[in-house]
């Protein structure tokens, strides 16, 4: 057995409805700037104006940052520190999915630290500093059954001009609180519920196939394999269905509780950096068969793509193949077997500056996959992706 | 879905060899009251110097205090509080099994709060009083793969002349950090390996059949009951197996992680507070057939006992009475099968008083049963187990 560490500080609260008792917890602090997307949706729903009312019965007082794009960049993080610093809050409360709680973690980080994020970042034209000060507290309130980002310290910020894509790390970036409540993701459309519930499902199988797997992070991994091959089709097909929206709910926060990424999230995160506008788990999806395949060929992973398959309902499961005749069904089921990269502006031709990039952009372990992967086998993977 | 709350905020390090990476953790404080039991075993072995050491490595000063008996009492936690003020420690590590990390958490409320440990139990006799303070800073170190005091913020303490065994729990309760090392478990005794493995097994199996259950309970409790199933029995016949002692201590802390107990934990605590000297995981096993054929034969916990089965490796599984099967395989496979309630001292006659103290004493949810039981249904549970 792999020694391992658990630690997830963060207080969750599960199930439909828990946002009516987030006046009921003990918050932490007495001014909270609110998060948002630069778009309607939570605005239109309701969802901002029930959160403010929670706020007011209990007490706290806010303020409203709602500039945060897909693919949140330095500049929404710095905006937001200074909106954070303006408006004298003490803490920061995400209403959203991955990008603003991604981005509302960094700016926690710089509401309190001296710089730019970027000087925190890890990444080639990171400044690779140490953050002096703990972020202060964030609440995560997540309508998206996708990052995970509401039960870990990890945020992924762009930076358009250096086509950066970066993952900042700090301890201090757990979640105090986060509320994971499935009725306020019944209105995500289904594209993109698709997108990240196979983002939650490649966090899980990422995990299984890593070398540094141990049985724990195989528990919380087969568990968010399992619901979501049972519920994200349903959830595809009808948003409405309350049942599957709280299983992928739970799905997606059971794979973020031991996320250990290896090169497929590196992979896209490169992309990524090239096309900011690409959905993180639509560029998951697109090299997702070639990346698995790699390793099934070789017979890399057999035990864990065994398991996974088991869990994925095929239960006299064999080989590493019953996981890519799973997978491959599991992405036609939710209407993503015809993502294609050339949609996006990815072009045949920059594929072979992606290699270089994975060495610089930084994302899951890419020393952790089954087998070393060269850049020979990188491009190879990106080229048998491309149509 | 039944809503929940996940909230495990204690920083665990896992596997075999951890504690000698005690140095490297950021300790809770300047002095700390190492607390041990009253027996020889963790001077004999050598974890005692092995944790001074690794405190002396981190520049951390210490104390000892060893006078905690099994089935700790309110004098062996008002003794160590008193302790903890006169050396003036400001943390407090609990080296040692259930009892000793029990009685630890409760010196590190005491050290905190006026007045005596009782006055903050909600038994009869307790003074059901809030503790206005935090419990000083707590590290587990745990030498047993039993009750999983390393994850939670329970207690349970004895008053022997109030016959009173109950629950202490508060927030503050939750240890900083814990090592669950399996390489100190070693040297437990086949039959305490029996009774601690089997109290792990009944903190999952009465998470699974408490109606209060819900799918992230169940994730970690079958997976429990999986592990336990598989590699107590091999614990049980050689003790230095290293690969079935690291996975029963792993576990001991899952079931840990969501203990839902019912009243079946409830039931040995009466036990308990009439015969100080029966041991926890005893006591639940010699109840254990009864209790969980009473709802077997009435088909109340079908569908999680079918469940269980299955974990247990009973493919076909189909009702409740092949859980039942399973369990008593697997008491026989320890080599508990012949534990008798009158060897403890446990008389025919004394078991009409224990139904009333069911409400009296504090343990699991006595409402949370999947049926009901009433006094009459604890009687006839207390006497077919009697022997």
């Amino acid at each position: 057995m792999n020694n391992f560490i658990f630690h997830m500080p963060t207080r969750v609260l599960f199930g439909a409805g828990q946002l009516s008792q987030l006046h009921n917890e003990k918050l932490p602090g007495k001014k909270a700037m609110i998060v948002t997307s630069s778009g309607q949706s939570v605005k239109q729903y309701g969802y901002l104006s029930r959160l403010q009312k929670e706020l007011e019965s209990a007490g706290v007082e806010y303020a409203l940052f709602d500039e945060v794009r897909p693919n949140p960049t330095r500049k929404n993080v710095m905006d937001g520190a200074a909106a954070v610093k303006k408006e004298h809050c003490d803490f920061v409360i995400a209403l959203g999915g991955g990008s603003v709680m991604d981005c509302s973690k960094c700016i926690a980080l710089m509401a309190a630290n001296p710089g730019e994020i970027w000087d925190y970042s890890l990444s080639q034209a990171g400044g690779k500093k140490n953050a002096e000060h703990n972020a202060i507290p964030i609440v995560c309130i997540t309508t998206s059954a996708g990052t995970g980002s509401e039960v870990d310290i990890a945020a992924v910020i762009s930076d358009d001009e250096a086509r950066e894509k970066t993952g900042i790390f700090f301890p201090s970036m757990f979640p105090t609180l986060s509320v994971v409540d499935a009725d306020l993701m019944l209105s995500v459309p289904a594209a993109l519920t698709a997108y990240q519930g196979m983002d939650t499902f490649f966090h899980a199988s990422e995990s299984m196939i890593n070398k540094n797997e141990h049985p724990m992070g195989e528990m919380f991994a087969l568990k968010a394999i399992e619901l979501t091959a049972k519920y994200l089709p349903a959830a595809y097909k009808d948003g409405s269905n309350k049942e599957a929206r709280e299983n992928m709910a739970l799905a997606n926060s059971l794979a973020a509780y031991y996320m250990l990424c290896t090169s497929a999230h590196t992979m896209e995160h490169v992309m990524g950096s090239f096309h900011p506008d690409l959905i993180h788990g639509a560029g998951l999806i697109m090299t997702a068969h070639a990346y698995y395949d790699f390793f099934a060929e070789r017979k890399a992973a057999e035990e864990p793509m065994i398991k996974m398959a088991k869990a994925m309902g095929v239960e006299d499961a064999s080989s590493g193949k019953d996981f890519i005749h799973a997978l491959d069904h599991l992405i036609a089921e939710v209407g993503c077997a015809d993502l294609k990269m050339s949609e996006v502006g990815i072009t045949q031709a920059e594929l072979k500056l992606y290699p270089q990039k994975i060495h610089e952009v930084l994302g899951g372990d890419i020393t952790a996959d089954p087998l070393p992967l060269s850049d020979q086998d990188y491009l190879e993977i990106y080229k048998k992706s491309y149509k």
